[in-house]
Order: C-alpha cells, then structure tokens, then sequence
C-alpha cells in the first residue's frame, strides 16, 4: 500500500506534532526555526541567535542547550530519526523497490526537505557528532525498507543470502548523488531507472554476503 | 593499463606543479592553502584571512580576487577539474570498472582527497557558483572514464544505447553515499560490489536510453 504521507514523513518536519511540557516545545520550536534558517539559507549562514529570534526563545537557552550549530544540526537529524515513516508493501520487489525510490525523489525535490537534507549531509562533514547523527538517521530510514528485500528472498525471488540493506541503499545512492552533484533530472524516469538497476543487481546476486 | 598516480589524480592536489608568472604562483598558494584549511577543519570554519595566511599572499589580494570562501572552493574545483586523470583500458568491462571503483575508494580514504572531496560536496550545497563547479568536475572526470563502457557497447558486451555516464555514476553513487553517510566500511570489497553491480545492472540493460 502506497501511503501519501510518506513523501513528507521520509524526512519529517520537525516541530509539527510534538505532545509534551515546556522543554519538548522550546525544543520544537528551535529545531522547527534551525529547518526554517537551514532551507532559506544553508548550512554554511546557519547562525544560533537567528535561531533563537526565529523561535521566539532566549539566545541563553539556545547556546547553554545546543551549543553550536551542529549541535542544532545532530539534535534535528535525532528528532527526524525517531519519526516512524510508513512504508510500502505490494508483495513485488520491483514496485517496492520503485515506491522507494519515488519517495527519495520525492522528498530531494520537495522544496523543504530536499534543502533540509542537503544541509544536515554538509553539516555531517564538518562535525562528527552530526556525522553520527546522519548515520543513525540513513540507518534508521534504510532498516524499515528492508522487509521488501527480506521479502522477496523469501519468496525466493532474490539470491539467499541477499544483504537487503545494501540493496534499499543501492536504490538511494544514484538519487542523492544526482541531487548532490547536480545537472540531470532528478524525476520519475531517474526513480525507475535506480529502482531497475539495483533490482538486476540483486537478481544477479550482486548484493550476497 | 592502471596508472599508479590514478589514486591522487583523481581529485589532484592543486599548486603542485603549475608553471606561470605571479598572478598564477599566487593562485596555486591560494588554492593549497584553501585545501589544506578545508582538509584541517572542513568546509565550516573556512576563513579568508586564514587562507592569506598560510598562503602567504596578502588578505586584500585573496578578498579582491577571490571574494568569499565559496568563491575560492569554486576556484579549487575548476583548478582539479582542469587536471587529467589517466583512466584504465583494460579491455575487459568487469576490470575498468573495478579499477574505477578501486580509483574512487582510494580518493575517498586519502587522508588528504577524502575530506577535501566532502568539503566541496559541502559548499556546493550553500553557493549555486560552486555547485556548478562540482557539476563540471564530475561531469568531467565521468566523462573521462565512459570510453570503456562505450568500448564493451562497441564489443557487444553491453546492449546498444547504453548510457554510458550513467554506468560510470552507478560505480561511485554507492561509494560516495557510504563516504557521506559513515559507519560502513569502505574497502575494496565495497569497491568491487559497488563495480560487480553496476555491471550486472548495465548488461541487463538497466541504463539503456
């Protein structure tokens, strides 16, 4: 079953429904602000007191809470991470794997996520505490497209054997590399092709272990 | 015939060898600094004046001509891109695009090309001049290994409209995705799934046009 929310909830916004006393609303509202300053601007003019104005919360707060900027960073990965994303089941590898692949599109294009993912990957670079946050974050999205690959091994459709991480993470990689790199079309033919691709590659047993 | 100096070539150290008068000597110590800044402390604490410094050029001379940190980043990538890059012809598709994958893991773990690369990945996501650079220095060392998968279209290894780029992108996708994204290792039997992969999706016709 496709679901419609999953598009936006591949990276959810941060801040949007968030039960809870004062602290988780401070926190809501700041990592909501750090997404506004990161989308408009990028990592590299992300500034804490812009943050702190933005969320209408006390610059003090902010820096005793934070710290850094790639504190705000590693903290918005921590709370995109723990969003549970629905995802799909058709009982194909093939459409499976395509509705993956869609979705990464989807979210890349979006006019929030796609900068809100391209900063949080930059942000990675320059700090390690971050880096582990984005790691956790991929982990996290990746494990619960898993069951697809470990699904179509069952049905004997794929090599046993088959690493079913490896193979979700092979459908990913060409989208963001496109999105990173820029110049060609990131649209549903460049979804079909990486969904296809990383198909035959584990149908030739590319991906056993 | 693997070329031994492939590995640093890849993304070449800029200010090694550059013959010219003053404005190009000034040009190559700039850009060596700026790469050893960004292999230091990432793309993050960038800093002009820093750069003169360790350039040893004067700071007005770095902010006329260069102007801001991205502004020197674009300039370092149109500097590797000018570089050639010596690309294997084996003859065999499986082992070019091996060498290929083992090409692009070695950058990746350089101690010196790895953070260098992530830094530029970095900037080109918050400065359209500089990911217009990183578009032209993929498109270009891309473009430099698409011969051999033309040669295995032309030996009839591979279907006729093979889109030969798009082969070449499918090796390092999954290589840089894992640089980005941590917590995997990227050794050469990464490189040789990330290879073996792109070629059983490229035989059975996955990139064809």
């Amino acid at each position: 079953m496709v679901n419609s929310r999953a598009a936006s909830a591949h990276a959810a916004d941060p801040g949007t429904v968030r039960p809870g006393g004062r602290t988780a609303r401070v926190r809501a509202s700041v990592l909501r602000a750090a997404g506004d300053a990161l989308v408009e601007h990028g990592f590299h003019s992300l500034d804490l007191a812009d943050v702190a104005r933005r969320a209408e919360v006390g610059k003090t707060t902010v820096y005793r809470r934070w710290g850094t900027t790639t504190g705000v960073i590693a903290d918005l990965l921590a709370d995109m991470t723990e969003r549970s994303v629905p995802r799909t089941d058709s009982g194909s590898l093939g459409e499976d794997l395509g509705a993956h692949a869609r979705l990464v599109v989807a979210t890349l294009t979006d006019p929030r996520q796609g900068p809100l993912l391209k900063a949080v990957i930059a942000a990675a670079t320059c700090d390690e505490r971050t880096a582990q946050a984005l790691h956790r974050f991929y982990a996290t999205r990746i494990g619960e497209w898993a069951p697809c690959v470990e699904g179509a091994v069952a049905r004997g459709e794929l090599p046993a054997g088959t690493d079913a991480r490896e193979v979700i993470r092979a459908v990913s990689a060409p989208l963001y590399w496109r999105a990173l790199t820029g110049g060609d079309p990131l649209d549903e033919a460049a979804a079909d092709r990486a969904a296809a691709a990383a198909e035959s590659a584990a149908r030739a047993g590319a991906y056993t272990v």
